[in-house]
């Protein structure tokens, strides 16, 4: 089923970028298109990235018993709201590199991705705005609003992060107002309104809701323990350790907040490639791994206790399933 | 009239922006609090700016003999979406200070003034939402839908504005469609607005909407002429003038499409201080002046015909009048 919609999910994200696709704006256009994935150097699905967000609004609809289709442009509205913050994090960041391109700053220089990612955020206000075809202005409203709300919980989570960043007296406690707005706020905003939209009752809406909420803390969670102890950051093959880049995840703030041998080796500066096994091991004789899957796993349960009192639908909650399982890595 | 309008748009804009003010991000409010003129040092009424647009909102909704109260959410949106582009703009221009005090970005850095003008922008989307309260939902889909339209002619101006930077091939017209979306879209929309939200029929909505575009436009084509010929700008006692900042207005664009001397020295380099007075007699010669007040005549003479048509009532019609005779610097 997935394979169904994501040609729809791709269609409906070119008409509403093509809204830039005019005389005097089509290197502006360009601009959008290749951090899309579609143009440019590497373009294509690798370039793209997986389409996550809106596959959980039109599963979410579909799995209420409505007619995805109508969905569409709520899926684009909150693809586009990542791209938006993507582009602007990219710059915040200082990284030169997204899904092994150019990121649009290191391309075109900050200015011109400054306004990329604005005008990425503003199409996705417009998307949400052309649910007016197809829904009462009523949900139209609703659905503008928790999406506006969810983009402000953006804002504050980018705010906690970077103020972060010179920060050595972080906690637990630091950690998940940071993530809630980073990371679940606009995964439970995709399945709030999906179900919005799939006309379901408002306990329904909630229960989808929070299973979207603690599937993308569940979902955060998981990603910082791979950032520490999977292969790749292990061994440091590809992708760098979370530790070298100095990320505030979750395993860290937890022996942080210990104050025992990490810490102290922590506040003394860059972890270097050669150290990450060693440092890793000291984390993990802290307890932080254990805390940390203990976390994944409780959040992962609280998951799926709300997909369960949602009830999702027919072939669309199977695939929803399927699509939760993949994303916390469980067999099913 | 003024007066009475100008604490309610000041305290609805602080509502607006404290849903900001929350534990963990009370550094962040101030961010925005600051820029808005607030606090911090330097903050008072000659940090606010003058509140043009919002004025614009209130006082054509009750020009068209509308509760004007209601409308206040709308008039804190386009205030909001106009001060979002200025945080991004000053991040974009490199720009170290506004009405005298350092800039956001100065303050707190760039990827922290990206994100207040982000912050900015989601809220103005949410203000505009606000206005269900007291509107009908397809008024106020209808009034999101004007702001988003507006939205998107920004970023377009301002990508205009900035691929112009390299360019030394300009002529004027090239400067119409850049000003049409960095000047004139955002105060047509105050307009377009205001009479939907004052109930007014869809032919006075276009006219109010015109009368907006127009005003905009002779607005920034008399700012142009100011910015070369302005008593400041020629003596260099306060503002810099136009001309040293490289500025591509109408004066300028006019000449370079002339091809005469003052192209061949705007493309040799920056104009400096002492050149000034000498570099504006050559634009005067060659009829730049003439013709940036001829145009700035015609575009004030559309827009007061708009407004006639448009017809607006009572006290706020007659302060309207007022407002538009100072902003295009006319005798009454």
């Amino acid at each position: 089923m997935i394979s169904e919609l994501l040609p729809h999910i791709e269609s409906e994200l070119k008409k509403q970028i093509a809204r830039l696709d005019q005389p005097r704006t089509h290197h502006f256009h360009e601009m959008l298109t290749y951090h899309m994935g579609w143009t440019g150097e590497g373009a294509g699905p690798e370039a793209t990235g997986k389409r996550i967000r809106p596959l959980l609004v039109l599963l979410t609809s579909a799995a209420c018993g409505s007619e995805w289709l109508r969905a569409k442009p709520a899926a684009a509205a909150v693809e586009l709201v990542h791209n938006f913050s993507l582009v602007h994090d990219d710059i915040q960041d200082n990284s030169p590199k997204r899904r092994g391109r150019a990121t649009v700053w290191a391309k075109w220089g900050a200015p011109m991705a400054i306004n990329v990612g604005d005008a990425l955020f503003v199409i996705s206000n417009q998307a949400i705005i052309d649910l007016a075809k197809d829904y009462p202005a009523q949900i139209v409203l609703k659905a503008a609003g928790i999406l506006h709300d969810t983009c402000l919980d953006l804002t504050r989570g980018q705010f906690l992060d970077m103020s972060y960043e010179e920060r050595t007296d972080l906690t637990v406690e630091d950690y998940w107002p940071m993530i809630a707005g980073k990371t679940s706020a606009l995964i439970s905003a995709c399945t709030h309104i999906g179900a919005l939209l799939g006309n379901a009752n408002e306990e329904t809406q909630i229960a989808y809701r929070l299973f979207g909420h603690h599937l993308g803390l569940a979902f955060q969670v998981q990603d910082d323990i791979l950032g520490i102890w999977g292969n790749e950051a292990l061994t440091g093959k590809s992708a760098a350790s979370d530790l070298v880049e100095g990320k505030n995840s979750l395993p860290v703030l937890f022996a942080l907040g210990k104050g025992g041998k990490f810490a102290k080796r922590w506040k003394q500066g860059p972890i270097t490639h050669d150290e990450v096994p060693m440092v890793a091991q000291m984390l993990e004789i802290e307890g932080s791994k254990e805390y940390a899957e203990k976390m994944a796993q409780s959040e992962t349960e609280q998951a799926l206790r709300n997909m369960e009192k949602a009830n999702p639908c027919g072939k669309a909650g199977d695939t929803l399933l399927e699509l939760t399982n993949k994303l916390l890595k469980r067999e099913q």
